[in-house]
């Protein structure tokens, strides 16, 4: 679990950490990045927004293109962001696309060979990575963590705040790949994760884990570009989440159809600050 | 001139365009973007503030990674981002180094063969391209505009500003090379592009120029991180422009020395507000 820094960069009036470490989860070393924010101290630590990246994504992209630093740094919010995929392995296939495999794990546990022994990433995000990193900065608040992210990270957020009520004080999303089971993308990644068994698939479903959401309001924001090729590409399907939490009738459910933005980091950096306000007023900052 | 736009993407309520024409300064073809705030119209324009970037980049590093538009946005602030040097050529040695020919113009008017033929971002940043621009966009105020830049791009913007009095309403620059006469990347550019006058070399170096202001309050804005290598590497020199100013008693200069930053587009990112406000209080937009 030993952490090795590889960069403490200035920024914002904070500190952004490149770390890496070696995951016993996912068997491999594993990358991330942290921001704390100025005045943050073990007397007085900081609560965290836990932001997934997207496909392809390393935790570079966000922290370079995103600029939800600018946000948290006025609020006092620190951001923890983990890698899409383990690395350093050479799986049959795990390099061949790039909408699966490395950079694409889907943030969940795979159940089928050749990926189960590596593809840990639920668990590694949920367990092994905040266990780590509130053992190793103490000037974090591990009682105040929210969760989001953006395209397969929206899947990732939205279902793992699904599947741990209480372990994430809020939710957002950029553009997420809203009901997997239904899109190219997610069919791809679940048949290879997880096999043929759709049953399963919809463990990691949000349209399909919503429907039994039995636990208050949701605390839910959801931004999507009308420009989006991938949501015009019926990749996202917002609507089918929006359907189904209006079916369920679960409350504090936000989707926004932002007009001609697309998928990329200047439609998420638009709304960035929207998304750490909302976490924010979750976590007791606003 | 014929302008071909190359993508239009929207982002912080304003268009962002990337375009590309012939330049009949450089006889190349020439890749420049806009960002156009919303609410700029042909019956109310925004003023402009050019952004020349640094060393390596094209105008797509500080788009994705300077955040400026957040606040331009706001306050209702074009910005223009030209290349750092002319593209499509393949002169000897032009592409050999990282900080010589290709995006390593440092927007001067190259005397020598055989860049004087292309390398005039001089003439082309000061006259072809905002011609263009304020022919093509009549949504931008052409009687306002301020520049600002990275670097390189701070030389440039500090010594176009100084060589033009009145062609532009303020300065800004982060980490500039301020002096380059008398630092590693100066000496190997200008004896490039000029030849080993070294008189002539004068006519391109801020901390020359500001000797014989005298054209009233500089209305510049610098910020320098105490952390970036290359000033530690006295690249930069910001002192010696500092000690020029205050021999020649220039007035309305701030200089200032952030603790710890570096040299990147963190650094560039944080201090963005500071530039974008510093140009929109000089164009009249504050």
């Amino acid at each position: 679990m030993a952490l090795e820094t590889k960069a403490t960069i200035t920024t914002f009036g904070g500190r952004f950490l490149k770390l890496s470490h070696s995951s016993s989860t996912t068997s491999t070393p594993m990358n991330f990045t942290v921001f704390i924010p100025p005045g943050a101290s073990s007397s007085k630590p900081a609560p965290v927004l836990i932001y997934l990246s997207g496909l392809t994504c390393t935790p570079d992209n966000v922290t370079e293109k995103g600029f939800l630093h600018a946000h948290a740094s006025k609020l006092g919010l620190a951001l923890l962001y983990p890698d899409t995929s383990p690395r350093g392995t050479d799986l049959p296939g795990e390099h061949d696309s790039w909408d699966f495999g490395s950079a694409a794990s889907f943030y969940i546990d795979a159940t089928k060979e050749p990926y189960k022994k590596h593809y840990q990433m639920e668990s590694y995000v949920t367990k092994e990575l905040p266990e780590l990193v509130f053992s190793e900065f103490k000037e974090l608040d591990k009682t105040k963590v929210s969760i989001a992210g953006h395209s397969m990270g929206g899947h990732g957020a939205l279902t793992l705040y699904l599947k741990n009520p209480g372990m994430y004080k809020s939710v957002s999303a950029w553009a997420p790949i809203a009901n997997p089971s239904q899109c190219p993308w997610g069919e791809k990644a679940f048949g290879g994760y997880i096999g043929d068994d759709k049953a399963a698939w919809k463990k990691h479903d949000a349209t399909e884990l919503v429907k039994s959401w039995k636990n208050g309001p949701l605390k839910a924001l959801i931004d999507v570009g009308t420009g989006d090729n991938f949501y015009k590409q019926k990749q996202l399907l917002p609507e089918n989440f929006e359907a189904a939490v209006k079916e369920a009738g679960v409350e504090d459910v936000t989707v926004r159809y932002q007009d001609g933005y697309d998928h990329s980091y200047f439609f998420i950096s638009t709304f960035g600050e929207d998304h750490v306000k909302h976490a924010a007023k979750h976590l007791g900052l606003l």
